[in-house]
């Protein structure tokens, strides 16, 4: 440990750090004189520095004990970074080619050093926004969902591993409190933090706030995120959360990872592609109508769910006489009854990912945080022109979701 | 502490630690001479003394590392007791009308000391052997049931609470495990501790390890018992686990307590009564028909479902604007949402209740541990006619639960 207290880290602190950390400085070829380090957090929390030497690089992602978005009036545990940490090298494990390595961590400093994610890697949100097709996204993020979710679920993990890990990252409560708050509460009520663009969406907002099958709805998957342990999900996986080019995808930023529903990751990243589909008209522009690109956001979200569907089922074949307590092979013995249980797991998985996706999209539009794929449409009249498509088909895929056989309805249900 | 290690105790070593332990010395006035101890224990797990002086009584409950009914074979961890304790105190404080007081624990030695429940007080389940009304019996248990489900509950609970308790009782795994195996695994596959009535029920137990459409149920009730951390259940709430008189209600043994689903708790009660009720004709004689026995049960069955569901709405009512993080007063503002909210969870509860009701009734015919109820009828082809009947209800009612509207819908199907 280099330092033996917690304090904020700034470029100065960070090379001190480096020097008396020798899985750090090796990386570097412990040469400073060439150094640069550059801070670029833009996310809603932390601060990451990306350290770049002429003989090697990582990212220092440290925690601050507030929201950094909001500023230190939202106090935010930064024990984050322990369970962010442990996600990493967990989902790590289980998908090494979709998860940076960790390097090092400190609990009491709350850092993270990990790899860094060289151009041309850039934020997915951002090549969704530029219109940048990634040919591979959805074969390779339905690897990571496929093997990340399995694995640490019941159909490979016994009830003493589970249970033991469940208990672990029930200590990642303040960040379940915070995905409580800004997904499934805050958008349903007046919020000092709530926003969306007025005056065009005032009414769609308190029609949200007013409708009452979709609070029915929400409470539901809200009691679903609070209860079901099913597997160790990312927590926050939209689209930002995810570093692509054309050939790699990287998934970083698992600091509210917890045993919690499947379905939430699936969600959150489907969610955030059919969001991303409805911010399209908003950036087209007589050079690109953008409409061959919505095709492509619409194949992916299919076959992001196809994909998925298919590697997790394998995974399940595959282990089907494994260590997994939910379905012992001495009961679920014969083909037509492993084929029955499989459907139904993944019809009910199906419909959670759908409602979660839906869920993901309202708090885009009237929540706290809200995404670029909206804000970089300057026109606001265009802008909540947009938004309402994408609050329209929300609303529908929240309340009618058990009525979508497959992931064909839900992309037939956008185009209509 | 009166050991410093852990040993099983007998009469003499009790005495000894009795005399060491001075809120235990205290209740029996210090006075050892006319002391009277008696090992009671007659559950499948522990071992239990009652111990009674001229100036007061009561029980010393001890786990030992294996299952008592199977033995050393079995091996089972001690640190039950803790969590017992643990539920004892919590649920306890909840319903002090209707749980035990707890004087004394002590974890090294697996041991809890607690009110002795003097006679008239008998296990609930030799009273319905025996034929006898409790007039106020669905009265408690509403009250003890709505209680401790409701006040453990997110509904009551903040996140921050239920996450530090759910992460607490999952050290319970061992029990947690036990309960999978016995109920939820066993009586669907060949298993050596498997045992029935035999010949008569050889065909319908290999029907049961052949009904594709129960197994697919099961797996579902499994993956709620497994993941779904809803409210504290004792875990084990059938009909031995209570003691009663015609006055007094007293719900004993939570040491498979942890954090799952309500349905579970209210599923075993109501499951053991209805297989009470089926097991009545085989306790039928010329003197006493039973008949009018068999209506007070579908009353008492009736009364437990419609007194809990008007009890927990009331806690519900009551606390709506209370602490828990379920359903924020500001989003569930009016009385129309309020009552479907309250609707669909209750819809839910029932439906979940109805399944693990049905999965305990189908245990208790061909899985290790048997009940009274059927074991003491001793002819064998009429306890297995009591069993069949009980066996196809509950069949029934695992696999068309969800068509049940209410408890009256389920007792007219007994009828049936």
């Amino acid at each position: 440990m280099a330092f033996s207290e917690f304090r904020p880290l700034d470029e100065q602190s960070l090379i001190e750090y480096i020097k008396a950390t020798p899985v750090l400085s090796a990386k570097i070829g412990k040469n400073y004189d060439d150094l640069k380090i550059k801070e670029v957090g833009d996310g809603n929390l932390n601060f990451v520095y990306i350290v770049v030497g002429s003989a090697g690089s990582f990212v220092m992602k440290q925690a601050l004990p507030y929201v950094r978005s909001i500023g230190e009036s939202w106090p935010m545990t930064k024990e984050r970074s322990y369970f962010e940490a442990l996600a990493l090298k967990e989902h790590g494990q289980l998908c090494p080619e979709h998860v940076p390595e960790v390097y090092h961590f400190d609990r009491t400093m709350s850092l993270i050093g990990m790899r860094y994610l060289e151009p041309p890697h850039i934020i997915l949100r951002k090549g969704l926004v530029a219109g940048i097709e990634y040919p591979y996204l959805a074969e390779h993020m339905s690897d990571y969902m496929s093997r990340t979710l399995f694995y640490t679920s019941l159909l490979y993990r016994t009830t003493t591993q589970h249970k033991h890990d469940v208990a672990e990252f029930c200590g990642n409560v303040g960040l379940c409190r915070l995905t409580e708050q800004v997904i499934f509460s805050d958008p349903y009520k007046v919020s000092q933090y709530n926003h969306w663009t007025s005056p065009y969406l005032d009414d769609d907002a308190e029609a949200v706030r007013e409708d009452n099958i979709l609070k029915l709805e929400i409470a539901e998957l809200k009691s679903k995120f609070c209860e079901r342990a099913q597997a160790l999900i990312h927590g926050d996986l939209h689209t930002s959360s995810v570093m692509v080019t054309p050939y790699s995808t990287q998934v970083i930023d698992p600091e509210f990872a917890f045993y919690g529903p499947m379905g939430f990751d699936l969600g959150a990243f489907i969610g955030n592609l059919i969001l991303a589909y409805f911010a399209q008209d908003g950036h087209a522009d007589p050079a690109n109508d953008r409409k061959s690109y919505k095709e492509w956001i619409l194949r992916t979200i299919e076959d992001s769910w196809n994909l998925f569907n298919k590697k997790f089922t394998a995974l399940w074949n595959e282990h089907k006489d494994g260590p997994g307590e939910a379905y012992l092979p001495a009961i679920y013995n014969n083909p037509e009854l492993q084929q029955l249980v499989q459907q139904k797991f993944m019809k009910d998985l199906f419909h959670d990912t759908l409602g979660f996706g839906a869920a993901k999209i309202i708090r885009r539009i009237f929540g706290v945080a809200h995404v670029e794929d909206f804000e970089s449409i300057k026109e606001a009249s265009k802008r909540a022109e947009c938004e309402r498509q994408a609050l329209k088909f929300a609303k529908l895929l929240l309340k009618e979701r058990r009525g979508f056989q497959s992931i064909n309805d839900v992309v037939s249900a956008i185009r209509a």
